[in-house]
C-alpha cells in the first residue's frame, strides 16, 4: 500500500522526558533494561532483631537462648537491633520479629528498650534468610524491566525508578492538525440562523485525538473557497505529522477537500466503503522540508461532515495510524455476543455501523439498535456499543444473534436497567436519580404496545404502558391480558398525567378540541401505531365520530411527544396530542383535554430482583416525587402504588 | 463513620471549565440540558432538490415529471437546489437526492449545471420529510443531554456544543498531598548506599492520582523526625484536600505518623486487615479556616512503605474517596473466574490481594501467583489480575477456581503465550520479539521437572525444559515418558547453552570444578528441586561420587539463573551453577564446565494454533537469532529444529 511505502507506519520519533507522572500513559519506544538491582543490599523485612541462624538453633519454648547484642559483645556479635528496610549487618543471615523477642537489660530482665538491650531472648530457631529480602528480590541489575511498546501505568514508573532510571525514552505524540471548513459553520455558542451549523466536529476529534495519546491542534473555521482551504492545509502540513480535514468530502458541490489534496499532493483513495462516514479521502501533502532536496509527505485525511461519520472515521481509520507511531499495538473494543431487539436493514455495500444500546435481561445480553442517522451525535453518547454488518449483509432480523463490539464495561451491563416501550420524559428524571443508586436506566421507545409485546419476548426488565381499553376505560389491565397471557407482572403506577393539543404560542388557529383537526387548514401531526397516545386519539376520535381520513396528518408519525413538539414548534404541522411537558419544553401553548395513568409493567421474576430494587427507593424518594410534580401537568398521587400482581 | 458525620462525602466543589478537549474525562457536577434544538431548522440531508413531495407523485420510469426550479417559477416554486444541511425552503417538504434528478437547460435538454438548470426530471415519487433532518432530530431544547455525575467522552463534547453550550460546570479535581517519609529515602537517580532506598512510591501514588482523575501534589522527602513531619503535613493541609503520609505507618520504631496525625487532628484507625498494606492510618487534620471559626478537616492516610502496599493502599482506600469528591461511580475491576495453577497459603486474619499472572489455556482461565512480597513493585508491573482472599480463608488449592479482578482486556490475554517450567533469558528476548507480532509471551518459572508436570493438568501452552536423562546422556526424552505419559507433543530445540559455576570476579577462592564445592570455606548456592540445573548439578556430582551433604549450602535454593547470581554478587554466597548471561548481568566471573540444550515443549493441540504460529516466525527471525548469538555462551545451531513429534 502507498501509505506504506512512503515509510510513513513506524515508530515517529523517539523522546526523553524526565521520569515523573506526567510520563503516564506514554509508551516506551526501547526496551527498559536496569541499571541497579533491587533491593540493591540485603534487607531486613521487618523491624526486629539481625542474628545468625546457627545461633538460633535448639530455642524453644521451654529452651530459650539468649543472643547478646553488637555493644555487649564486641568479638562475637551475635544480635543488634534493625529496622525494616534497614541493611542486614555482614555477620547475619536473618531477623528475628521485635514480637518474638524478649529484650533483656544488663541485669537479664525484660526491657522496653528495643534499640539498646543488652540482650535479647528468643524462644524459636529460626532458617537462614528469614525475613530478609535479598538482593536483587524485586529487581535484578541489567534484567528486562519493560518491553518497548509499552503504555506506561502508575507501577511501571514505580519499577523503572527502582531500576535506575531518572528518564525514559517514549515515542514522540504525533500532532494532528485538525481543520474544519465550511461555510455553513459557526463557532459553538454562536446565534444560531437558519442554515448555520455548529461547529463542534473539531471538538469530537481533538478530544479523540487526545484519547488516542496525540496531541490535536485545532484551526480556526474555513469558509469554501479553494485557495483559503489550500492555505491552510500548507499551514498544517508545516505544524503537523497528520492533517484531518473535516467535512466537503461528499462527492457534492462544495467539495474541495480532494481537489486541494489532489493539488497540493497525491489523492489515494475517495471513498471507503464503510457506513456512516462513506466520503472518506485519504492522501499525501508534500511539505517542503528543510533539508534541501528531502520531500516529506504528511498523510491527510479527508474526514465526512456529519459527526458520527466523522467520529467513527477517526475511530477506524487515524486509531490504527497513531497507535503505529507511538508503538503499541492499536485498541481494539472486545467483541460480545447479544440478541438484536428488532430487525435493521442496510445497504449490501457498505460495512455498516449501527450504534446500540445494550442491557443483560434474564442472562441474555439485548442489542436496542438506537438513532441511525449520521447527524445524530447523541446516538454516540447513548452508545453502548458498535454491531458491525459487514459488506455483503442487507440487515438482521429481530432475536438474531450478532457480535457487538462492546464501549462499556460488563459491571455497567450489569447494572442496567433496560426499560422498553412508552416514552415520558419522568423516564428520564428516573434514570437520573437511579444513577445515583449505582443504576443505568436504559429506555428504548418503541411505544405502549410494541414494549408490552418485547416484554413478553423477555427483552426488558419492564415496560412504560398507558393503553386504555376502550371496552372499560381502564389503563393497561386488558392489554396485559392481550399482549402478555400467563405471563405474571407487577403493575404499578407511576403517574397521572395531562394529555391534550400542542398548539402554537398563543394559539394561532384557535385550536379547542379534536372536532378543529376536522378543519381543512389544520395540519396534525400523529404518534406512530401502538402508542398510548395514539390509541388515547382513535378512542377520543370514534367516541366523537371522526373519521382519521378526514385529518390532514393524520399518517404523519413521530416517535416522542417532543418529537411531535418540535412538528409543530418547527411549523411543519399546527398540532398534535401529547403531554404538556413536552409543549413546556418547546415554548408551545397546550390545550388540555384528558387524563391517564402512565404505569410501569414489571415482570415477577424482575419485580424482586435487587437491580430493580432501587426503582421502589427512587419512587418513594420526596425528592424525585418533588421533581415530578415540578414539572407541569404531571400529578403523583398514585405514584409507586400496586395495580395489580398477578 | 466519623468521616461521613465530617461532611466529607460529597462533590468537593463545582467549577466552570471552557467546552474544549480538555474536559475530557472530568466529571460533570450538575444536568447538563439542551438550550437548542439541533439540528434547529429542518435541513437537508443530501445533496439534491428541495421538493413537495405532493408534486411528486405518479412520477415513474415511465412517467417522468419535470419540476421548474424557483428562479424560472417566481409565481409557484417547485424545487430548488440544496447542499446536505441547507435550511429546506418553507414551500418544501422533502429532497430528492441529485444522483436521483435529471436537471435540465431551458431546452429541455440535459445540463452539466446543477445549481442553476430550469427544471429538474424526475422518475420516481418521494414521501414527505425523506431526505430531510427535522428540527430536533439529534436533540430537541430542554431535553436532557448528560446526567450529573457523568465522565466525559469525545462525544458527549460534541452533544454539549450541539445542545447550545460553550462550557461545562464540573466537579473540581482535589488536590492530592503526597509526602514521603523516611531518614533511609533517596531520591530516584542517587547513587545508593546500603540502607538507602530509592523513595519512588511518590512517583507511583502521584500516577495513581493523576489516573484517577485528582491532581497530585508532590512533597519532598522528610526525615524521621517529629516536628520536621507536622511542619510537612500542616503545610499539606493548607494546600491538598486529602493527604497521603507515605512510610512510618507500621508499629515499629521510627512510626511517627500515628503521633502526628494524633497531634495535628484526630486518629480514626490504625491498622486495617489488608494485607499487602496492614499498617494503614486513617484520621483527619485540622485546618485553620480564613472563616473566623470555622474548622476545617482534612482527611489523612498514613500509607505504608513497601511499593506494593502502598499502592493497593491508594486502589482500596483513596479511589472511592476521589470517586465520591468527583461525583462518579467508583472503579470496579471486572472479575473472572480463573484455576489457580498452585496451591498459596494466607493468613486467615486479613483480606490477601494476591497478585496473578492470567492466560486461557485450552478455554480454560488460569491464574499464575506472582512474587508475594510487598516490596516487588515488578510483581504489579507484571500483573493480570487480583485474587482477593477474603478475611477468615486460609489459602487455596492448586487447581481451585478463584475469582480474579481483571486488570488486562480480554483480548489481551486472548493473545496470551503462557509458558511454564524452566527459565532462561532468551524467553525474555522471546517475549519482546513476540510483542512486535501482537503476542504477550507470560513465563511462569517453576523448573523444568513441575513444567511437564503443569503442562500435562493443561495448565500452559508449552513448558521451557532442560533435563538431562541421567541414563542416556540425553535432553528431555525420558522426561516426556515420565511426565507427559500418552500426550502427543512437540519437543523443539530452542539454543545450547553453556552452564558453569558463577564466581566474584577475579575467582577469588579459585574455584575450577565442582570438586571445590566439598572446601568447607566454599559456601554454594543451589536451584530449587526439579529445577534443570539443579537435575545437571546432581547428576554430575553422581559422576564424581559427591555427596550432597558435604557441600555447605546445597540446601539453599533459589529460583532462578540470576537469583544465584546475586547471591554470589552480594557475597551471601561464593559460588553457584548457572548460565553465563546470568554470571555476565552481575559481573561476575563464569567457569564454563558443561553444555546442554534447552527446549521448548508444545502440546500437538497448541503447536499448531494461530496464537503459537508467531512462535515459530520469531525463532525464524535473524534479528531474533542475532540478539541470541550476541549473548555470551549461547549457541543458536538447532534453534527451531523438531527433535520429536509424537
Amino acid at each position: 500500500m502507498a501509505l506504506q511505502d512512503a515509510g510513513l507506519w513506524q515508530v515517529l520519533e523517539v523522546e526523553t522526558i524526565p521520569l515523573d507522572e506526567n510520563a503516564l500513559g506514554r509508551t516506551t519506544a526501547e526496551a527498559v533494561w536496569a541499571k541497579v538491582s533491587s533491593p540493591n543490599y540485603h534487607a531486613s523485612a521487618m523491624d526486629g532483631f539481625a542474628v545468625r541462624a546457627e545461633n538460633t538453633e535448639g530455642a524453644g519454648p521451654g529452651s530459650p537462648v539468649i543472643l547478646f547484642t553488637v555493644s555487649q559483645s564486641a568479638d562475637s556479635p551475635m544480635t543488634a537491633y534493625v529496622d525494616t528496610g534497614d541493611p542486614l549487618p555482614d555477620w547475619a543471615n536473618a531477623v528475628i520479629p521485635i514480637e518474638n523477642t524478649e529484650p533483656l537489660d544488663k541485669d537479664g530482665t525484660l526491657t522496653a528498650a528495643i534499640r539498646g538491650p543488652a540482650s535479647v531472648r528468643i524462644r524459636a530457631a529460626v532458617a537462614p534468610w528469614t525475613h530478609v529480602r535479598p538482593l536483587g528480590e524485586d529487581i535484578v541489575a541489567t534484567q528486562l524491566v519493560l518491553p518497548a511498546g509499552h503504555t506506561l501505568r502508575p507501577a511501571d514508573l514505580g519499577a523503572v525508578a527502582a531500576a535506575g532510571h531518572v528518564e525514559l525514552r517514549v515515542a514522540r505524540r504525533p500532532t494532528v492538525g485538525i481543520l474544519p471548513t465550511g461555510s455553513e459553520l459557526v463557532p459553538i455558542g454562536s446565534e444560531l440562523k437558519p442554515g448555520n451549523i455548529l461547529e463542534y466536529n473539531s471538538l469530537v476529534l481533538a478530544a479523540q485525538i487526545k484519547a488516542m495519546g496525540a496531541e490535536p491542534l485545532r484551526f480556526a473555521i474555513t469558509a469554501d473557497d479553494f485557495d483559503a482551504i489550500c492555505a491552510r492545509v500548507e499551514e498544517a502540513a508545516r505544524k503537523c505529522d497528520l492533517i484531518l480535514l473535516n467535512a466537503g468530502s461528499s462527492a457534492g458541490a462544495e467539495d474541495f477537500s480532494a481537489k486541494v489534496v489532489e493539488k497540493l499532493g497525491m489523492l489515494l483513495v475517495h471513498g471507503v466503503a464503510v457506513r456512516p462516514g462513506h466520503p472518506v479521502i485519504i492522501g499525501l501533502i508534500d511539505r517542503q522540508s528543510k533539508i534541501k532536496g528531502k520531500k516529506i509527505r504528511i498523510p491527510i485525511l479527508g474526514v465526512p461532515g456529519y459527526p458520527v461519520s466523522a467520529a467513527l472515521t477517526v475511530d477506524i481509520f487515524v486509531e490504527p495510524i497513531i497507535a503505529q507511531w507511538l508503538g503499541r499495538p492499536p485498541l481494539e473494543l472486545p467483541e460480545v455476543e447479544a440478541f438484536l431487539t428488532r430487525k435493521i436493514t442496510s445497504p449490501a455495500g457498505d460495512d455498516d455501523y449501527i450504534r446500540v444500546a445494550l442491557g443483560r435481561v434474564g442472562g441474555k445480553l439485548l442489542a436496542a439498535p438506537l438513532a441511525r442517522g449520521a447527524g445524530v451525535i447523541t446516538s454516540l453518547v447513548r452508545a453502548d456499543g458498535l454491531l458491525i454488518l459487514p459488506r455483503g449483509e442487507q440487515g438482521a432480523e429481530a432475536g438474531q444473534k450478532v457480535r457487538v463490539k462492546l464501549m462499556r464495561s460488563h459491571s455497567d451491563l450489569d447494572k442496567t436497567i433496560f426499560c422498553i416501550g412508552s416514552h415520558d420524559v419522568i423516564l428520564d428524571l428516573l434514570a437520573q436519580f437511579l444513577a445515583d443508586h449505582d443504576r443505568r436506566f436504559v429506555s428504548s421507545n418503541v411505544g405502549s404496545q410494541a414494549g408490552l409485546i418485547a416484554l413478553g419476548r423477555g427483552e426488558a426488565h419492564l415496560a412504560g404502558s398507558h393503553l386504555l381499553d376502550p371496552e372499560t376505560g381502564e389503563y393497561n389491565l386488558a392489554a396485559l391480558r392481550q399482549y402478555l397471557p400467563g405471563v405474571s407482572v407487577r403493575l404499578v403506577a407511576l403517574v397521572h398525567r395531562e394529555q391534550g393539543l400542542m398548539v402554537k404560542r398563543g394559539n394561532p388557529m384557535g385550536i379547542k378540541s379534536l372536532v378543529d383537526l376536522m378543519r381543512p387548514e389544520v395540519r396534525f401531526i400523529n404518534r406512530q401505531r401502538g402508542a398510548g397516545t395514539r390509541v388515547l386519539l382513535d378512542y377520543q376520535l370514534n367516541l366523537l365520530g371522526i373519521s382519521p381520513s378526514g385529518i390532514h396528518g393524520y399518517n404523519q408519525e413521530e416517535y416522542t411527544h417532543l418529537g411531535v413538539a418540535a412538528a409543530v414548534a418547527s411549523g411543519r404541522s399546527d398540532c398534535g396530542l401529547g403531554i404538556p411537558a413536552a409543549a413546556q419544553a418547546l415554548d408551545l401553548d397546550f390545550v388540555p383535554l384528558y387524563h391517564e395513568r402512565f404505569d410501569l409493567v414489571i415482570p415477577k421474576e424482575y419485580a424482586s430482583n435487587p437491580l430493580l430494587a432501587k426503582l421502589w427507593i427512587v419512587m418513594d424518594d420526596i425528592k424525585f416525587r418533588n421533581a415530578v410534580s415540578a414539572l407541569p401537568g404531571y400529578d403523583i398521587r398514585e405514584m409507586g402504588k400496586m395495580i395489580l400482581e398477578n
